[in-house]
């Protein structure tokens, strides 16, 4: 898919648009979100423009999980962060903004919440299990 | 690397304790989560053991964020989701609590708070542009 010359993501990878950029690969690049939820939080994009994880081609998307794996790891190794989130957001209603598919790669430290300040986005208790089994039936 | 016996996963991969799987690859599986942030929250998983996302090898990492593409869509067809989220936590600091990689799908739902009561972890707002770019060199 061509660029989308009203896509800001497309026009970072243009360069028409400055970002602090960390990592390129054939098919990916890595750059610091500038609205960052923890020290390091970074975005991994395919070059190419698709809209979300229901669009991007397989091998986009492998080579945008393949760099998050290696920027999780520099995260660790050089910013000693503690762990790693990874995050995608497919659609408004999932809190995406910019539609140009895009892996968050969120380092975490423990203990520090001056550099994190994350909080999980929900409460991880035992679900009722014939909904549960019905909502697998629909998915299977 | 072989299963780890102690590995709850390895013991849903290979049978051994009961799932609600609902696809199944060569590399890996999907299965419902029995605690969900939101109806039809799901987790996939390879089928080789691996910690996580520092130590899944690279094909089952690509096989993994594959078969989340299918569920994710399949959320939005069959379960009529407005959107999902991908999420993986890598290490204990960064909410991991089964250490075989897994890759959460979690449909979204708008306005429907009895399916989905999800927060975002963080609240999006401009960051330090000198520290980001301090982090963005380290990461470089």
């Amino acid at each position: 898919m061509p660029a989308d010359p009203d896509c800001i993501f497309c026009k970072i990878v243009a360069g028409d648009l400055p970002s602090t950029t960390i990592a390129e690969t054939e098919r990916a690049i890595a750059f610091m979100d500038i609205n960052p939820g923890t020290r390091g939080h970074a975005l991994v994009i395919p070059r190419e423009h698709s809209r979300d994880l229901l669009e991007i081609a397989p091998d986009d998307l492998a080579a945008c999980a393949s760099l998050a794996q290696e920027i999780a790891g520099r995260a660790k190794d050089r910013l000693g962060a503690d762990g790693v989130n990874l995050l995608n957001c497919c659609g408004a209603d999932a809190w995406q903004t910019v539609f140009h598919f895009h892996l968050h790669v969120i380092p975490r430290y423990k203990d520090q919440p001056e550099k994190d300040a994350l909080r999980l986005p929900w409460v991880p208790a035992p679900g009722d299990m014939d909904d549960i089994a019905a909502a697998g039936k629909e998915l299977s």
